[in-house]
């Protein structure tokens, strides 16, 4: 068996590739990663289990999330300090597995890699880089969630999970700044059972 | 289970997308267009009975490959023809069908719909139109198709396939045109055989 990571949050879209990928015979292993600024992680690993998954925490350089944070303070909004978070973990990441997936879907905005990121990344890193869900749209992915998963939904700022976000939040307050100041309003998901074994 | 209709060729692409949607429990129709030119849609029949899913012919109105060809005829080549057929195909059948899939992947630029183009289809006609190998590139696309498959593969003028190109090469002819002279010389596969059962 081929063996794939997938870069997991404990939320639906992460569970629902691994899930995808399981099918297809992956030796699926769950990824989260880790800045050293929470122990956010550990949402992931309870949800890890309720999958039947393997589960390992990638603990990176705090620079990187320093670095998001700043950008998402100067800009005033979080979508470029999330992209720019995003590809470095992916570019991290790739000097070290041969495949690597995440939980974009068709109808993402941010944190979504350009077709010309993933050509230059899988070239440069000879990597394997899937997102399964890219070709569903919102109508179909609910259903699939639906169809596998009990998931516990809220307003993010009360969601437990392990998400960049959870630690960028973190990283705002202790530089003495409000999050909500910076990220809208949204809801969160997490994945709290499953359906069907996987 | 939830039906889903596969727009189908016998070819690589379109069987791995029937057999992804296979895995995720959906109950898969396949479906091949035919234009009253030729009949090769017997060679899709052929491979579904191999993926042992059930198999449809959709015998659609001729004037649709008239005007494609038309369009290749004025082009000198036939990107824009075969995207025209596509999007009409897709259009016609979302009328009549609730869940629509096709094997469009991450490395295909025609026939390929833009992220708008299926935002509109989607709302307009209460569609779902699901592009499952749109997250893999062609390395894992080619490792997926080895793992489940045994293909066949040739130059395009050799292959008994049921795709669009067959139909059209077809009806070039027809009007006493060479095909050679709009289609660029390319490999087209065609599954014959299945390594596991799905």
């Amino acid at each position: 068996m081929i063996k794939a990571r997938v870069l997991f949050s404990g939320g639906k879209d992460s569970s629902l590739t691994a899930l995808l990928l399981k099918k297809l015979n992956y030796d699926v292993e769950l990824i989260t990663v880790n800045f050293g600024i929470l122990d956010s992680y550990r949402y992931a690993q309870e949800t890890s289990k309720i999958l039947n998954l393997p589960h390992k925490v990638e603990f990176l350089d705090r620079e990187i999330i320093e670095k998001s944070v700043e950008i998402i303070l100067k800009d005033g909004y979080p979508s470029n300090g999330i992209q720019y978070l995003h590809k470095s973990v992916i570019e991290i990441l790739s000097d070290k597995y041969k495949i690597i997936c995440d939980g974009t879907r068709r109808d993402d905005r941010v944190p979504r890699l350009s077709y010309s990121e993933i050509q230059s990344l899988e070239m440069r890193k000879n990597l394997e880089y899937l997102t399964p869900l890219m070709g569903f749209g919102h109508k179909t992915i609910n259903s699939l969630v639906e169809k596998y998963f009990i998931i516990s939904q809220g307003e993010s700022t009360l969601m437990l999970k392990s998400d960049y976000e959870t630690e960028i939040r973190e990283l705002i307050k202790i530089k003495d700044k409000k999050p909500e100041d910076y990220f809208p309003k949204h809801n969160q998901s997490r994945v709290v059972g499953i359906k069907y074994k996987i």
